[in-house]
């Protein structure tokens, strides 16, 4: 399929989306936040064509999302770590965590959940919130230029 | 590119995904937050055939995320409007503007911000948070299987 490059959008979604907007891409990212480091790991866990996985971790790291690390161990293996610009898609994979635990488990209940290490409790939800922390539902806001 | 269907995963991003992880339909969604509502609004800020925005819209209506309405104004056309699942998806919108401004407007500043209608303020920034509202960085979480 032929994709048209939002790169130069001016919409912050769009060019968010012409990045990451790919769906191996993104569970590639989930997979690194789950801890897996290795060509081999990501594709046990995703089930993907070696070429497939190869293009996708290339773009990732062309991107700045990954980058290749020697391997923790000593051993001859490269390893893939997350960049901080790739740390900051943990609210993008959360966003994506909610939605599908509200909205995708209908006949059973999902079976994960996201808690914070020190004490197990899962993390607070997110939402759409005022400067001062008030909710928003979706008519109370819009998309301005800024003033300048 | 055939798609593996990820609808039965155990992973609740993986099922977003299944679900929006096409980028013009979440492209489609974050325009009806902008208020566009009919195929021909949709089809100019989108720029694209109506091959691909029929499908679209046709699964977004099937997974049940918009539905098509009666035209507001009264005219013969149909409208498409984000129900209630639909419009839970603003937070996965919002934390795609927030790393898109953040990390996809290297040369000049994000155009746009998403503001509260009333006040003219910005929302509040997305962040992972502890149960009490402590940031969480990423090694500060982990996913669990929920007890029981």
């Amino acid at each position: 399929m032929k994709r048209k490059s939002l790169e130069a959008a001016p919409c912050p979604v769009a060019r968010s989306l012409d990045v990451i907007g790919d769906w191996w891409s993104l569970l590639i990212v989930r997979d690194a936040f789950l801890g897996r480091r290795r060509f081999g790991e990501f594709q046990k866990s995703l089930g993907l064509s070696k070429n497939i996985l190869t293009q996708r971790l290339r773009g990732l790291v062309d991107d700045g999302i990954m980058t290749q690390v020697p391997a923790s161990d000593g051993s001859s293996y490269q390893e893939y770590a997350l960049t901080p610009k790739g740390r900051d898609l943990h609210t993008v994979i959360l966003a994506l965590r909610q939605w599908g635990e509200d909205h995708c488990f209908d006949a059973e209940p999902c079976p994960t959940a996201l808690v914070e290490r020190a004490t197990g409790k899962p993390v607070r939800r997110l939402t759409v919130q005022a400067e001062d922390g008030r909710p928003l539902g979706l008519g109370e806001t819009m998309v301005v230029a800024p003033a300048g």
